[in-house]
């Protein structure tokens, strides 16, 4: 069991994708490698890209992958997709595309399918940039597809959160709405060679302007990229770097992994102590039966959570006599 | 407190927001309220509606309310907004534009800011839904502002998924890769007057093609809609209609109803389970140790997870004793 996370440890990528798979999956021998994974960790840049769809942002981080290759940068994406593992292949074309990096041994790109997922998206994610991290990358950027509240909190969990925006989507900045404005460090205006970026640039300094500061003196960059040509991607690495240096300077970085390992905590408490009641309801002959009223809305679903938690504790206690 | 679960019941506006401001709050007053209330839910057509940021959601369900009103159907909508409530406000502009609407005692828009919620989204949509249908709404609509995982949730809950697009988002279909092709009942091309309409239904038709026919025996429909002039809205209405005539006759209605009770008891089972063991925890000196540590990252969070539940379990067990 060790000998696959001793594996991941020196930077094998099979290992390190059947780690990820198995914690994808629940399998406990998954928790098992990313315990003796875990003191690994903490070394890596995490960089959380999001936006909304059509932004150019699989785009955007293959141009990225690029410019920290010729850096000399090891690199892992987590590309979060919503969409399932049979339905999505066919119509992520943009996805392939960074698959141009797929032969070189510094770049490591994991798709996550995490609809359904135990625990939400924060724990796969969580799970998935740890092995990256403990394998040695330089930088883990995280992607999403979608911009919901999850996404939000995905890229709000990474050091750095770069918010991708593009001219002309929607009558403003109607995009840019679903509360990430609040959790970017930089911003870019991708697609920057189309009519209106100048629009979109002004309604974005606005709505910044409107911000308030950030807690450790971070002032948001700007930039505007063509990621089709790799305009403007030399200065977003910069300034990723800028802020990753901020950070540590600031000891805003610690911080940042302190909160990362608490809420981490906090979700899988609640996975396991959820599943430690059900399993032991499931030996109990009135749960099938208390499932049957709450599905059959005989039974309102708090008593019913009241309830089964009440009765694991009276077991336990009886047990224990 | 079952006097203002009452007032709800006979459709007081005041009461219904406060106890959906109660259970947002995670105040017990308002699990009360709502145990109280949940015997008469299930009689609301529940509509979810979502689609990427700018495809004009909430024009469409504002054109969707005055249809249905003068159908004399009473509407509620519960606004799924992940912004913060103070620096939501100011760029809300068409939420603001649904206000017209405020001063018809049959409809009832609540918009709910659920950033950090306990026990997440589709809680919370499922409270504020539940008050909604036992205040007596026919029909009761769920509209999301992001298009991200927890939002998918939310709309594939309810009892009929409209999922709306636009011309010309994107190069292709970009916008509907999150997965929301799958969950949805109807589509709709809002925006239809503008060019690309005609490409936009090529593609839909094409991805819908290679869908797996629905359990229930229903063929998705598609609407082009302009919602700003109010056009195809009738056609949408009636079709939403349909859909819930369908599902009734098929027994699907059943089967959405139970599904959507027994999802929320278990989330609800996951917060109480977490929460029991955290209060049991806090009184424990150790804890703060174990919290220390797990920030720090000298304890890797799942064995902390574990320990936590482990103690817990240990000491119910002492106690009884």
């Amino acid at each position: 069991m060790s000998e696959i996370a001793d594996r991941a440890l020196e930077g094998c990528q099979v290992s390190g994708a059947r780690v990820i798979r198995w914690l994808e999956d629940g399998e406990p021998r998954g928790a098992e490698a990313f315990r003796a994974l875990y003191p690994h960790t903490g070394r890596a840049h995490l960089i959380g890209i999001t936006g909304p769809p059509g932004a150019g942002k699989s785009t955007l981080v293959d141009a990225l992958i690029t410019v920290l290759r010729s850096r000399d940068l090891s690199v892992a994406v987590v590309a979060i997709d919503p969409t399932s593992p049979f339905s999505g292949g066919a119509i992520l074309g943009d996805r392939i595309r960074m698959q141009r990096h797929a032969t070189d041994p510094g770049v490591f790109i994991r798709s996550m399918a995490t609809r359904g997922q135990l625990g939400g998206l924060s724990r796969a994610t969580f799970e998935a940039t740890g092995v990256l991290d403990a394998m040695g990358y330089d930088v883990v950027i995280v992607e999403t597809v979608g911009v919901g509240q999850d996404e939000i909190e995905v890229v709000d969990l990474a050091h750095t959160t770069v918010v991708v925006s593009v001219p002309g989507l929607g009558d403003d900045v109607q995009a840019l709405k679903a509360g990430i404005l609040e959790v970017g460090d930089l911003f870019v205006i991708n697609k920057a060679d189309r009519p209106g970026a100048d629009d979109t640039e002004k309604h974005l300094l606005a709505m910044l302007h409107g911000r308030a500061p950030a807690a450790d003196g971070w002032e948001p960059t700007l930039h505007r990229t063509v990621a089709t040509s790799g305009e403007g991607i030399d200065l977003l690495a910069e300034s990723c770097a800028a802020h990753r240096s901020h950070l540590e300077e600031t000891g805003a970085l610690d911080a940042k992994a302190a909160r990362r390992a608490e809420h981490f905590f906090l979700e899988l408490l609640r996975s396991l102590a959820a599943q430690r009641i059900l399993e032991d309801a499931a030996e109990d002959e009135s749960f099938s039966y208390l499932i049957a009223s709450v599905r059959a809305r005989e039974l309102d679903p708090y008593s019913a959570a009241r309830r089964l938690v009440g009765a694991f504790e009276l077991r336990i206690a009886k047990d224990e006599n």
